[in-house]
């Protein structure tokens, strides 16, 4: 029977029928089982499931226990994995980010401006949170991420790399040319506290703002970061 | 007494004390009272709404009827009020955005990269729901804009602009180079359905991505649009 999900649980569960779909495309070996509302109308899941020999269990209860609120007709409970990144690609690298949604919207950036693996500095917010695998509509499945428990272990594991830290007093970033030889980690800091100083010495850029607001929303950040690289 | 929000009232709440302080430091003049939980310990709000001349009623109520789940302890209502865009300014132009979160979020876009007005064409997500003015954090009072009941309504208004749609057929965006000398218009349509096919005859943008993702979310692509406009 499906349980409230627990960060040290072995497996975690992906809401509705989109995101487990994604599940079944691209983590095949992870999905443990599909459970569907009676309400539910929808087919294709539960069919690829079948192809795929994933079980299938119809009934109320799970969608009571993990999606009370929400408008959601399949879960789909899976193994967590573990994935490497590769020295060969960008990586985007986020220290200590602590919202789960921001972190599932992140990692759909970095699947759709396809040109770098995702490294999380821990403490951080949990990649296979229920909600940050909703909120990254499956993107989870689709790109390499993994954990480190510190920027030094991070930059000891990938030597020899651009690093460019996202902070407010760095050099405007409209004017960065990124070179075609070099690989780089874009790093960013907590959504409330940014990164701490002695990140400064890497050669700091900021993205360049208006005074109207505070600060950019972290994956606004991301976002327009990771697509100039993508597209230089 | 406060009421459920409804999209013909003349006044709409500012929940959260970030964002009823930028309702008193932006649009005082629409500010009609400040409500504050007995369990608030915000007193900047507060203070500024008496400075003001606003009248304050402390009590619970008012949260229990519009923000029963929420971590919020200071409600604003204000008054709706109109404003005008500017010919002067770039545009930002959503054809019938659906979606409340999206549209204040890309409120705070338009704030952050602060060089675009924003034109809203209707039927639309409201830009007083109180969802909308929550997801701007307060960006609604800071910016210029405005609905229209078409885009033709729209166009008639500012002559003369460089109209360019968001579609998945147009030219790769990061080639594009912006004139200085021009007035832009960067439109985007719908998050399910996006823009009608007729705007292909204005010249389209795409901006490009994987195809990991089917599409970039509505915000995301508004900022990695306006980002560089903004530095250009």
């Amino acid at each position: 029977m499906v349980k409230r999900y627990k960060k040290d649980d072995a497996y975690s569960y992906a809401l509705g029928a989109t995101v487990a779909m994604e599940l079944l495309n691209r983590r095949p070996e992870c999905a443990r089982r599909i459970y569907v509302s009676p309400r539910s109308e929808v087919e294709a899941v539960t069919q690829r499931a079948e192809a795929l020999g994933v079980p299938v269990t119809v009934g109320e209860k799970p969608f009571n226990i993990l999606s009370p609120k929400e408008n959601c007709f399949v879960i789909a409970e899976f193994d967590k994995f573990a994935c490497d990144i590769s020295s060969e690609r960008h990586h985007v690298v986020l220290v200590n980010p602590s919202n789960s949604g921001n972190l599932g919207t992140i990692m759909r950036d970095v699947a759709a401006f396809d040109c770098a693996d995702l490294a999380v500095i821990t403490p951080a917010a949990d990649p296979f949170d229920p909600k940050t695998v909703r909120a990254s509509m499956g993107a989870v499945f689709g790109i390499a991420h993994k954990c480190f428990v510190s920027f030094d272990e991070y930059l000891a594991a990938f030597p020899g790399r651009t690093v460019m830290p996202f902070m407010l007093g760095g050099a405007p970033f409209g004017r960065v040319n990124f070179d075609k030889n070099k690989k780089y980690s874009l790093v960013f800091g907590n959504e409330a506290t940014g990164l701490p100083h002695d990140f400064d010495k890497f050669g700091a850029a900021r993205i360049e703002q208006s005074d109207k607001v505070d600060s950019l929303n972290l994956s606004v950040a991301v976002s327009v970061a990771l697509y100039r690289l993508y597209v230089s």
